[in-house]
């Protein structure tokens, strides 16, 4: 096997990502090096990674993690009670009383899987969430098996998911060798879902592929978009009569800032639409510990639940191999079982909520000031942690297109100039002359301002050159 | 999707476990319900996973770790100095000095890769390992991945792994559809290798499939053997003219304790043999801080060294996706960096290493007891942390094989009647009548004497029952 000729095909077609990252990184690496800039350190919004930029963590969730790792720390007077009283519900819910043991169950611990539940029925109104269904994982390997398991070996089969779509999703369907279809979002409506674009996207998948599943994301990342019910309920009417998975990413329902928005889930709407759907159709929910409020990327953890998957599908994905680890599970269940009125930590923990509120002051300024430049439109966000602004460039830029798409080369000087690393939108699939940056809102607002500032002089000197 | 015909095929074909694990779970919460049993708890030996039992866990590794989640605690007297710059020091390897945010890199945290190389060059004598080498994951995904890489679509390839192979491989191989051809270790030779048996494994599976690499596991898993260099220097020359990878698992080099015996790298041989070996076998070797030493389990962190792996192929595993988790690769820093004498620290660390001797007497112990039993042969370990003891079983117990294999029947009943479980051999290949169950000896010795009173006295019963 010493030759990418004998790789196997499918995993072969794994797509070249645009390595900003590598350079943004060599950059800083400079800068540590003493190498002269004019800017003292990369400040990278490509991706929502908020204790990176300086979002404080949640101290209650950190504290409790501490004493998880170290319980000898009970004994001391430092920590708030709930602090201690947390740390040892966590503990007795790890085999051993100890997060150095293993999972028993490669689906999560017991009390984690039934605390997610129990958040699930409160979310949703009652409706009921069983501990059973619940998936909890640390990362993408559980995702990646239940997508092989809709794959099938003989015949290319595909997935319809949003153009733009989530710039970490290609990837993943790229190493289980299923076809991204794409169906195309409505920009000038706020990147709003149009039903006829769905249906023209089935069946032009019809023709290159067998489509097993359609993906959406709501809050949408990276569009901002939050879905009203009368859009949910029109695409699961769409599964259901498709006979298509639902694949439902709602990682930033925590953030919803839109006015008169307000987030929805798709269990909730299902359930509401009656038994000849809620009984049905099969629908699987992703969530994560790294979302706006929590932001705890580092720890890798998120859940799935299951709803109405086939027993046998789902005896596979609960006997697949690993074991997930301990802490993203205990973090997962504080963030789905925070400090409640009357504990110590309440307070303090209810200030970290401001966070929707600085997010969306943060995606409020952001937008207005990027709809000033010229060349530049920009929808605005009702929810989640990105703007996906427009770039309108002049034709000398998009010339240079020849060697690199001219969202890249734009993102490209952006860092190379300004130290910013902002996300190209052919990652989120815009790979025409329709050219997109995406852009993480969620940081303080002073490293925001200090973005803002030297994208705009960036952007007009850009456009000022090519005069 | 909804019916199991039509799950991807490859997939379908993954293993059910024997599932004494639910089983187990379940005794566990009878008792905590109150329900009476012979036992007051269920001690599992199946696996390797020291915490769960009782082994306490390095204190420095949970310190570090503790305070890194929340570094207020840096700011407290309580901690020795040395914590605390391991500390600083493991935060200034993350991004934004903080463990929630990801790795800029899908393979790890480039200070962390240094550390890794610069163990593997201390511990092999000066040969030159490369941090690019180095990729560090949470788990099993980078290891699926890459024997992804190594199977094709046409056709079946093959992995050659040794009989008995550790009892999570299969479930991995299964998931891949890479089919596990099996070489025969001779237990009457210590589990030791026969390299006419690894022709004759070659040849057999060459008329079924296509095997692409060996998998061997050094010391070994479950057998407790460990490799002299003449056996390694066979095993490598028998990879290079057959054009296999070598997929070496080192997880247990940190406990070697048979006479005479030292561990030996497969990479220091190799590159012992000079250049004609050193600059062409591809080999890839696997370490973990799941070893008996660290017992970090529920951590879930590993690496893995590439050597001389396709520049190619190689691209597309670093471009695999999924981020890792910070913690293990901090856990892992600490593993390959210890404290050094004169740290505060030091003196205490040290004594974890008396595990070592606590492992070789439990070993001793528990393999003489096991001999001094009827109907019970067991090979003297040499390392690693298991013990694969043989059971010569009465006709009666074996005709009850139509319902459920004889080792699975006898580690379910010690489960049921004693609390104890164990492993059956058949999980780790023995699927004829060659009945093997497999013990894991790292435990606290009072625990190991509670768990040898109790099978030894549901043995002798066993055996009774049956005259």
């Amino acid at each position: 096997m010493s030759s990418v000729q004998e790789v196997n095909p499918r995993v072969r077609g794994i797509r070249d990502p645009v390595n900003l990252q590598n350079l943004a990184a060599q950059i800083s690496h400079q800068i540590a090096q003493g190498e002269q800039k004019a800017f003292t350190k990369v400040i990278d919004l490509s991706s929502c990674d908020p204790h990176r930029t300086g979002m404080p963590p949640i101290s209650f969730v950190r504290q409790v993690l501490s004493l998880c790792c170290y319980p000898e720390l009970l004994k001391e007077d430092s920590f708030p009670l709930d602090v201690k009283q947390k740390t040892q519900k966590l503990l007795e819910a790890c085999n051993g009383g100890s997060i150095g043991s293993y999972s028993s169950s490669t689906v999560g611990l017991p009390p984690i899987q039934r605390s997610v539940a129990e958040f699930l029925t409160r979310r949703d109104g009652g409706i009921n969430s069983n501990p059973e269904d619940i998936i909890l994982s640390s990362g993408s390997q559980k995702t990646l098996m239940m997508i092989r398991l809709l794959s099938r070996e003989d015949g290319q089969d595909g997935v319809l998911a949003p153009l733009p779509f989530p710039h970490t999703l290609p990837m993943l369907l790229d190493e289980v060798g299923v076809e991204l279809v794409p169906y195309r979002l409505t920009e000038e409506r706020g990147w709003a879902l149009d039903l006829e674009e769905l249906h023209r996207a089935l069946m032009t998948a019809r023709r290159q592929c067998d489509p097993r599943a359609i993906y959406v994301s709501n809050p949408g990342n990276p569009t901002g978009h939050v879905q009203d019910r009368e859009t949910i309920e029109k695409i699961i009417h769409f599964a259901a009569s498709e006979r298509l998975v639902l694949l439902v990413e709602e990682v930033y329902q925590d953030s919803v800032f839109g006015q008169d928005k307000k987030f929805l889930s798709y269990k909730k709407v299902l359930f509401e639409m009656g038994v000849s759907y809620s009984e049905t159709v099969e629908m699987v929910s992703f969530h994560s510990i790294s979302t706006a409020t929590m932001g705890e990327c580092g720890l890798r953890g998120g859940y799935m639940e299951l709803i109405n998957l086939d027993p046998a599908v789902k005896k596979f994905l609960f006997h697949a191999p690993g074991s997930p680890s301990i802490l993203p599970q205990l973090a997962m269940e504080i963030m789905v079982n925070p400090p409640a009125p009357g504990d110590a930590s309440y307070e303090k923990y209810t200030q970290i909520l401001l966070r929707a509120e600085t997010l969306s002051q943060n995606a409020g300024r952001a937008c207005k000031l990027l709809n000033s430049l010229p060349g530049m439109s920009c929808q605005p966000a009702m929810g989640g942690v990105f703007l996906y602004p427009r770039l309108h460039l002049p034709a000398e830029i998009i010339e240079e297109m020849l060697r690199l798409s001219a969202d890249v080369l734009y993102c490209r000087r952006l860092l190379e100039e300004e130290g910013i690393c902002l996300g190209p939108g052919c990652e989120n699939g815009h790979n025409d002359e329709n050219f997109h940056i995406r852009f993480c809102v969620l940081a303080p607002p002073a490293v925001l301002e200090d973005v803002l500032t030297r994208l705009c002089s960036f952007h007009r000197h850009l456009l000022n050159r090519s005069d």
